[in-house]
């Protein structure tokens, strides 16, 4: 009986975790940090060592971890408009039915993704490290996917 | 004799998938739609659960994920050559014995590698993402990596 | 007896594994090689299918894949000021009680992390591929994350 049992909790060995993080932004352009969704889910796993992917499912959206400083918000927002400037919107090809091409390409500055070790049951994070949800093309229903995989 | 069979069912438990993928690009830059090769190498490899690792095995290749948009490639083609312009040559140290430095930036903006989440025997992916191959110095062999883990 | 022992080795059948590297580079940006490190690592997990996240674990400093070349690091140090110069300091928000909004937006540009594939005990690379650790604000301890998980 004792050795059943063994066999059922080994059953669940290497486990996976998937919850959608979902948002509807107030700006075309916005950085959420969703660090506390992120540690609810892994708690929510049971997964105590692995890897926690977290990505944006739009492709104008971008997951990144950086510091959760209003000074440093305000340098990125102006920084990529900078290398990727909103307006004027004939710039691009992509600028059709749509506008948001810029959008587009500062997503892919900051990047789709983030994987983070899974350590002890908490996310191993260095002393400032959070997670952006970042919004280039907002004020519609967009979602980020969260994919733990472990034991 | 069912309790050994479940022993073997169990050693494939977590399971680990790879293949390469091979490119001739005709140009030195182009952007191709790699998603239904990788979709393929998910069902090849049985995996329901996991995670997805797709990265150029080059370092003027990029492996990301966008729109399948030719105004969108437009544009990333500009953009890309105004932030890390192939000419002229000799305005990078590293342009000796290749002029190939550019493509070595513009990979750097698009990134190396994706990540992508499998759920249910899929990718999970929001409504538009597709993974492409970028190449920054093609016209000859080169190629990707597949790699998948899960159970 | 020998069942037990079965029981005993597959309780190890995903196993994971972690590591810090620590830096205190001389300048305040450098590109440190950390391929051997990581490989090192590779070779104390035992693990021979997998995947292996190498991050920096701090926002001002960048963990890619690229090339060892000294003319091409030179090329991406004078990419990085032009695209996010470091001076005049006065130019960014973030820049209040330290100088560093530069490293925060160059380490965007390079990434936090990669993912490689590890197959058959061995990274899976292509022919030209090496880690390095990117220091944009250096002269002080700072450390990369390895974690290896896999069989």
């Amino acid at each position: 009986m004792s050795f059943l049992q063994k066999q059922e909790s080994r059953i669940s060995f290497m486990k996976s975790y998937r919850k959608e993080i979902w948002f509807n932004t107030p700006h075309r352009r916005d950085f959420i940090n969703i660090t506390g969704d992120v540690e609810q889910c892994l708690t929510e796993s049971g997964i105590r060592e692995g890897l926690c992917l977290v990505n944006a499912m739009h492709i104008t959206a971008s997951v990144f971890i950086n510091d959760d400083e209003s000074g440093l918000h305000q340098d990125f927002e102006s920084w990529l408009e900078k290398l990727a400037p909103e307006k004027p919107y004939s710039q691009y090809h992509h600028n059709t039915a749509e506008n948001n091409a810029d959008a587009h390409l500062k997503r892919t500055v900051m990047g789709r993704e983030v994987v983070v070790a899974v350590t002890a049951g908490k996310l191993d994070f260095g002393p400032w490290e959070q997670i952006f949800y970042g919004e280039f093309d907002g004020r519609r229903k967009k979602r980020a996917l969260v994919k733990i995989i472990g034991e």
